[in-house]
């Protein structure tokens, strides 16, 4: 069979060739602006011969720092098609990380938003490897700013040649993108996606059996193309001529209400907190979501209750993934096996909001002491992966290699349950589970409890170092402001029905908001080193 | 990313651990078996494990000589997942052929279904390389038999490991499969798949886009499985989870009827034979159809007559296929844009029966002595393929490779034209294009608007010699019984409107069958050759 390299160019080129007709719909600053597959190839081949022109060789790294919108989704094309390496940075990042990263990437031209110049003005003297900075911009001049040497994003692609030839000796090994992790704890790690790694996992995603994603598709990607590539929808979509609808900058639970209506959108993805708005927002605000075939929700487990409201009063069905940056990220998903669609609806409930079997391409395994854990639903172990799209190593940072990737498997730190259908189930990470007199106890199953209670906005649910049990949980909820009167003892009874009296909360503490990381999941890291001597002390 | 390896075992794997209690449904000589996946993977094991006690080595040929069966396909992922290579052997060879192929495969195992014996007895004393048959078998004995050494299937698996464990060191350029052309010229081309292309065919099989072949799906693979791997649907159902059902040895459209209705088939392929075939026992025998979401046809051009039929009729869903043995094979299909859904009924069809556009992975493109031709659906050119599951040599054949395979991609010998949305349609083979006065003819466009009229049942186009216009058409028309007269008059006026008067064949000549390749396909060279001197000598 020939060696024909599985490159991300060759995703642009069928856009170009079979979709030219189809749309990329972006909102920006200024409005909706809508471009053709065929202008969006031209575009992304100029933006390629510019970047050339200012010195980008094969390897180096690009560095973006942007919204979602249509020149993130052309530098995501044109920076790896010509053989460089996309390093998409959090926009959200401290300046400290911020920093960091860009010096750890060594990255050598910068795109940037104009509303976001602010963060990179302030540390402009720390990167000295960026050689070259361009302002994504509505505006047809450049703003003031200190940075230089600056360029005008529109302008220089006036200049450059829509008809630029890819190079066509890339290698499908080559690393075309990166992505830090969000870091709860020390720096942030640099993982290295590949060409083979994208397009693979691009594949999979187009699999009737996972999202599907197709032509007739009209995708909303809601997940920041800076946090693993949008969860790789924006190279799946190009590739399949699906329609895109990129929602912009600082875009709100109205915005996506109203894209989702006006711009008939099929299929969406995102955390948990966002599809939690929504659903608020919808109380004082209707919008049609009859377009909507599939929400994707990942990055964190979604109460029940949630995907039940969805299904039950919108008719949409809800798809948990799992996954994490090293992972480029979609590795299981929960979708009902065709002999389960029998089941009562709280049973398929159940089911749909566990992670799931693993997608075609991935191998998992569910370990702990005693080797691989039954399929009992119940016993808890760590989750090792292995794929093609599985990261092998942290870029420059052998020790956290050394401590994640072993004898071929990465070890994720997300501790699981595995049921007789091969689900897996996140019950915790392994940093945040619970010891209390030598069982595990599940912070997670506790805090789903919790938000299932109408009272409960969010909750979080620490171990706190115990003299007699070694640890025990503690729960910190933010009450949700339009339900009556919550107190521990009502949230307690609430509770009791549902564990082993040895799980409930030895306390719970209200608290206004849950610290977060950058990418909105609980910063419990915080949580655990502010009360650390709730019962030592006590 | 991690260097994981894209290998047949891994979807062997996946199915064994995740759609344990799904089935492989077979037909055999007494009835009908039903074995879950679960069985299927121990008895899989067990096979590899007793080839294994055969002396069967990693890069060893193992043939098949059977027909769509459970055991079938046991072989299929037993041989190529213990490192060996499947060759499916076409049960409709010649004697000499059959000699051929088995010897330039040089396979040291034949598993051979019982009914099937005689013509391996037939060749057995010329066929050296071939160590051991193992007969496939509903038997509890073994058949009276002069092949040495001989096995008994059922027997070899009740003393095989059910938990062989696969090597774990495969590469996925390793060749895992092995077919060869049905050679309408010389000798067959024997073709070598790789675990990579196969993993990637199959990946490809189920994306949303192309036949989305998923878990719920119920597939009936009425390609046989010695015929470019029943088109790939084996491979990927049992990655996917997906229900099989296999028509097992000397099916009948009766068969395939009574099947789709009992086993409440989802999805199948055939080439058009078969389609038309079932329309015609449909007039007899009524069967439930309505299991059925989509038929994929290729091999050759669907009469649009009968995709109307189905469609209006049974609302199934046609879906075109190109490819060939060469490309694993499908390569593109025919399935309309979504913008596309708006247009009027007749239009649609004259898209679907198209070959459509390249499905994800594969490069394609028509060229002739002036270039790339225009996307006018009117020039014509030769059809090139590139991607991970074409071929790039033909087994023991440079001088073949050479002619098929230049600056790295593959000349199809098929003559298509390419419309304004990318879709090409096969006009012809290199070799069956009439070239008249300097102008090309299309004789499969001929044949298809014979096809068309009802009192025709096969018509067959080919290109005679001629003293003034170098070449011109003539027709071979097999006409339909149930119809009334048909005379070559009433023909040509039924051509006259559709095409310019110098396509118009010079003649027409009614016969009472068309010859046939052993895969069903015209065999014009026979006809080219017994009508050559037919203008010259008048």
């Amino acid at each position: 069979m020939m060696d024909t390299q599985l490159t991300i160019d060759t995703l642009l080129v069928r856009a170009e060739k079979y979709f030219t007709k189809k749309e990329v719909i972006s909102r920006t600053s200024t409005g909706i602006t809508r471009l053709t597959y065929g202008d969006f190839a031209k575009r992304t081949r100029a933006l390629a011969s510019v970047l050339d022109i200012l010195g980008v060789k094969y390897g180096d790294r690009v560095g973006t720092f942007a919204w979602n919108d249509h020149r993130h989704l052309e530098a995501y094309f044109a920076i790896p098609s010509m053989g460089a390496v996309l390093h998409t940075i959090n926009i959200r990042l401290s300046s400290d990380h911020l920093k960091y990263i860009i010096n750890d990437a060594e990255d050598k031209v910068l795109l940037i938003d104009q509303g976001l110049l602010p963060m990179i003005e302030n540390i402009k003297d720390e990167i000295p490897t960026v050689e070259a900075f361009i302002v994504l911009s509505d505006n047809e001049e450049l703003p003031e700013t200190n940075l230089k040497p600056i360029y005008h994003y529109e302008k220089l692609l006036k200049e450059g040649n829509i008809n630029f030839s890819f190079p066509d000796n890339l290698n499908e090994d080559d690393p075309a993108g990166m992505c830090y992790t969000s870091a709860t704890t020390g720096n942030p790690k640099g993982v290295l996606y590949t060409h083979r790694s994208i397009v693979l996992h691009s594949m999979m995603l187009g699999l009737a059996d996972t999202f599907g994603i197709s032509e007739s598709d009209r995708a909303m990607h809601v997940v920041p193309m800076f946090h693993v590539n949008a969860w790789g929808f924006p190279f799946a979509s190009v590739w399949f001529g699906t329609t895109q609808v990129l929602p912009g900058p600082n875009f709100t639970f109205n915005t996506i209400g109203e894209l989702i209506e006006t711009e008939k959108v099929t299929i969406t993805a995102g955390v948990p907190t966002i599809w939690i708005g929504l659903l608020n927002e919808l109380k004082t605000n209707m919008y049609d979501l009859s377009s909507l075939r599939f929400i994707v929700c990942g990055g964190a487990a979604m109460p029940k209750g949630v995907i039940r409201t969805y299904q039950e009063k919108y008719n949409i069905l809800f798809v948990h993934a799992y996954g994490a940056t090293e992972t480029s990220p979609v590795t299981t998903l929960s979708r009902l096996k065709s002999y389960q669609q029998e089941m009562e609806d709280e049973d398929k409930l159940e089911f749909i909001s566990k992670q799931g079997i693993p997608v075609p391409g991935i191998e998992l395994k569910v370990i702990n002491n005693q080797g691989e854990v039954e399929k009992n639903g119940k016993d808890m172990g760590e989750v090792l992966l292995r794929g093609p799209w599985i990261t092998d190593h942290y870029y420059n940072k052998p020790e956290k290699t050394a401590e994640a990737v072993k004898d071929g498997w990465l070890y994720t730190g997300d501790i699981a349950t595995v049921d007789f259908e091969g689900n897996i189930k996140i019950v915790d990470r392994t940093k945040d589970l619970i010891k209390s007199g030598g069982e595990w106890i599940s912070s997670v199953d506790l805090e789903n409890a919790l938000m299932a209670h109408e009272g409960v906005s969010e909750a979080a649910v620490i171990s706190v170092p115990h003299e007699k049990w070694q640890e025990r949980p503690v729960a910190f909820v933010v009450k949700n402001a339009t339900y009556g009167k919550v107190t521990k003892e009502v949230l307690l009874d609430f509770l009791e029905p549902q564990f082993a009296k040895w799980w409930l909360p030895d306390d719970i503490i209200f608290i206004n908001e849950i610290p977060k990381t950058s990418v909105g999941k609980f910063l419990k890291r915080k949580l655990r080193n502010d009360f650390k001597d709730y019962f030592i002390s006590g």
